[in-house]
C-alpha cells in the first residue's frame, strides 16, 4: 500500500463523494478536524435552514409555525433517519437527549418482563448508559442485577461470553453498537438473537454508528435503539437524539415520562393520560424546533451520499490511517487501540500513548489538528467520510509524528480533559 | 377610565418600557400578536446571537466550543433566571423540557418521603403535569393516591380546600402558579406553608408566571419548581426549560435519570454513577447549545426592563383590556374567564364564548390578530408587557368586536384546534 501524500491526493481525486466536502462550512483550510465522531461539522444547508427557521418561521410566522411543519418534525426527521438504520418510517422519532431516550426505553422494556431480574451490558459501554441502568435499578428498589461484562481483550466482549451470561431471568441486553473508545463494532444480528432465544429484549445504542456505517435494525430484529445526532449526523452541539421501537412492540410499551406530547388527542387536554398510538407515545414535552431543524439538512445530505458509499470510503480511510500509523507512529510508541479487521471497526481509530493527553493538547494548540481524546490515554481520530479527505489523514499523521519526535507535548501539564 | 384609541396611544407614549418593543423582530406592523404567553416573539439580539453560535461557534470553533462557554451554559443561564424568580444563582439550571424536569423533580421528591402516599394537585393544573403525576404513580406500582382537587369556581382551588386536603400522609403538593386557562395566580407563600406544616414538599410550575410577574421562591420557602422559557422568556419554540431546587435540598435529592451530565467528574468516565454536587445533578444528557443560546439574550432583556416594571405595565394592560371587554364584548356574549382582581391574575386574560374556536380562526385568518385558544371555549389574550402596546389591545378588542358583530366566524367549521 502506498502511503505518500501524492497518493492521498490521488485518492481524493478519485473519490466519488469528494464534492460533498463543499457542502460544509470550512473556514480554515489548514485545520484538520478529526472529531466529527464527537461533533460533526456545520453543513451550509443547515446554516441557511436555521436562519430561515429563526428569522422567518419564529420571527414572522410565530405560533403559526406549529401548524406549518413544527408539530410533525420529530416524526418527519425520524422517518428520514429510519432510512439510515434499516427501519420503517414510523419506527423512529427524534426527541430529547440520548440519555433521556435511553432511560425511557430501559424503563419501558423492563416493565414488559416483570418477573425477570437480569440486565446485561458490558464494561466498555458508554458510561452514561451504565449510569442510566444503575438509575433504573435504583428506581426499582434494587430489584435488578446489572451485570457488566468485562471486555476480555479490552476491545469487546465475545459472543460466547454474552451467550453464557444471558439466561431465562434476563430482561434486557443492551450494548453500544460501535464502542466509543475502541471503535469495535458488535455483531448486531448475533447478539440480538442470543437475547431473543432467552426471551430478553435488546436495546442498542447507535450513537457511534449512525451515519457512519449501514445498519439493518429490521433485518436484525432489533427491539429498541437510541442514537445521537451530533456526531456523524452533524446535528450541532447537543442536538436531540432519536429512538427506535420495533413496530410490533410500540403499543405494548409504556414510556415512563407521561408528558403531553405523548398524549392521545393532546389538545383535548383531558384529565387522564392515554398514550398516543405508535412511536409518538415516546415523546415527552414540547420538542425544541431550532434543534430539530438543525438535524434535517444533514440527514438529507447523508442520504444523498448513500450510506454504502460512505461506509466504503470510511473503510478505505481507516485502513489508510492504520497503515500510516504502522509505518510512522507505532515505532514512536503509539499503540493501535482499535480492531485491525475493517468489518469489526467503526469510523474512528483509537491510538494509545502514555502521554496521549499532552499530545492531544499539543496537536490542538500548535498543530491545528483537532483529534478527540478519551481518558486515560486514547487519542481518537474520527473519520467523517462525507467531509474528511485522504490528504487530511496523511497530514494529521505527519503532524502527530512531529509532536512526538520534537517532544512538543512536554510543555503541557494538563492532567484532565476539560471538554467533552 | 377612558377607553378610546387616543388614550391607548397616550399610554404608550408615557410607557417607560416602550423602547423595548424595538428590541424585537416585528415585520408586520398590522399584526396584533397576543400569544406571547404561548410563544414569545424573537428578540433581535437573539437572532444575532444565534447566527454567531451557528456560524462562528459551531461552524468555526467546532468541538472547542465546549471549553468556550457551552459547557457551563445550563448553569450560567439558570443563574440569570434565578434573578427573575427570587432564587440564588446556584439553585436554577436550564435543561430538557418542562415535562422531563417536572418528572425528575416529582420522582426525586417522592423518594424523600417513602412512607407517605399522598400527592395533591388540582384539576385546572396544566394537563401535562397531571399526566406526569399519573406516570410517576404508575412507576411506583400505584402506591400513591393522586388527589386532583376541583376548582370550586372554575378558576382556582381555595386555600381552605387545599388546607383540608393536605395531611401527614401527603408527600407532595404541586400547583401551577398561574393557571394556564384562567390566569389565576395562587398565593405561593400560603400554599407552600400549608404543605410544610404537614411535612410535605412543594413543586411549583412557573411556566405562565416567569418573566410576567415577580416571584420570590426563596421568600416563600419553595422546595422545587420548574418553568418554561418559550412563553414570556421568549426562548423560541420548544426552548429548554429550567428547574429550581432549594439549596439545602439539592444534595438530599436523587434525580431519576442518571445521565452523564449529572455525574461527578464526568470526564473520568468511571464505571459507577456518583451524582455531581448541587444543582448540576439534575442535568441528564448533553444539553442542546443552540437551544440554550436562544434563551439568554431575552433573559438579559427582561432583567434590563425589570420585573417590577414589567408587572406594573402588565397589570395596567390587563386592567385596560378587561375594561374594554366590559364595554365592548360582554354585551356581545363574551364572558370573562379570568380573575377581576389584578393581584390574583397573571398576564393573560381569558374570554369565553360558545363560538370561541371559530372566532379564534376568524381573527387569525381575516383580522391579522393572533390570540391563543384553549379547548373548549377560551380565547386567551396574552399580554407580553415587554412588547405589547396599549394600542394593540384597543385594536384587538375592536377586531374581536367586528368578528362577532359581523358574524365573520360563521364560515369556519373547524371543531378542534390543530396547533399548540
Amino acid at each position: 500500500m502506498r502511503l505518500d501524500a501524492d497518493y492521498a491526493r490521488a485518492l481524493d481525486q478519485q473519490d466519488p463523494l469528494a464534492a460533498f466536502r463543499d457542502e460544509f462550512v470550512i473556514d480554515d483550510p489548514s485545520l484538520i478536524y478529526l472529531d466529527g465522531n464527537s461533533l460533526g461539522r456545520l453543513p451550509k444547508r443547515t446554516q441557511a435552514r436555521l436562519h430561515e427557521v429563526i428569522g422567518h418561521e419564529w420571527g414572522q410566522r410565530l405560533i403559526r409555525g406549529w401548524g406549518e411543519g413544527w408539530f410533525t418534525a420529530p416524526q418527519r426527521i425520524g422517518a428520514k433517519i429510519a432510512k439510515l438504520i434499516g427501519a420503517q418510517p414510523d419506527e423512529v422519532i427524534v426527541t430529547d437527549s440520548t440519555s433521556v431516550n435511553f432511560f425511557k426505553l430501559v424503563m419501558a422494556a423492563l416493565a414488559t418482563r416483570p418477573d425477570r431480574h437480569g440486565i446485561i451490558t458490558e464494561a466498555i459501554n458508554f458510561p452514561s448508559d451504565l449510569y442510566l441502568l444503575q438509575g433504573a435499578n435504583y428506581l426499582a428498589g434494587g430489584k435488578y442485577q446489572v451485570q457488566v461484562l468485562r471486555a476480555e481483550d479490552g476491545l469487546s466482549v465475545s459472543e460466547g461470553t454474552i451467550a453464557a451470561a444471558v439466561n431465562p431471568d434476563t430482561a434486557l441486553l443492551t450494548l453500544t453498537h460501535t464502542a466509543f473508545r475502541s471503535g469495535y463494532v458488535y455483531d448486531m444480528a448475533a447478539m440480538t438473537d442470543i437475547a431473543h432465544r432467552a426471551g430478553a429484549l435488546t436495546l442498542w445504542d447507535l450513537s457511534h454508528s449512525v451515519g457512519a456505517l449501514p445498519l439493518d435494525l429490521n433485518g436484525c430484529k432489533v427491539d429498541l435503539a437510541v442514537g445521537c445526532t451530533y456526531k456523524y449526523l452533524n446535528g450541532g452541539p447537543g442536538a436531540p437524539a432519536f429512538l427506535y421501537v420495533r413496530r410490533e412492540l410500540q403499543d405494548q410499551l409504556t414510556s415512563p415520562i407521561w408528558g403531553w406530547f405523548a398524549q392521545k388527542a393532546q389538545f383535548d387536554m383531558g384529565p387522564d393520560f392515554t398514550p398516543a398510538p405508535g412511536i409518538t407515545r415516546f415523546l415527552a414535552g414540547t420538542p425544541n424546533i431550532l434543534a430539530l431543524a438543525a438535524i434535517e439538512p444533514s440527514v438529507d445530505l447523508l442520504l444523498e451520499a448513500g450510506i454504502e458509499r460512505l461506509r466504503a470510503k470510511s473503510i478505505a480511510q481507516t485502513e489508510y490511517l492504520i497503515a500510516l500509523w504502522e509505518a510512522e507512529l507505532a515505532p514512536l510508541g503509539m499503540t493501535l487501540n482499535s480492531p485491525r479487521e475493517a468489518h469489526k471497526r467503526g469510523s474512528h481509530v483509537s491510538l494509545g500513548h502514555p502521554d496521549a493527553l499532552r499530545i492531544d493538547r499539543a496537536l490542538i494548540e500548535e498543530m491545528n489538528v483537532i483529534p478527540d481524546f478519551r481518558y486515560p490515554d486514547n487519542i481518537r481520530l474520527g473519520i467523517a467520510p462525507i467531509y474528511t479527505r485522504f490528504a487530511d489523514i496523511h497530514e494529521a499523521v505527519e503532524r502527530i509524528r512531529r509532536v512526538i519526535v520534537e517532544r512538543r507535548y512536554e510543555r503541557y501539564t494538563i492532567e484532565r480533559p476539560d471538554v467533552t
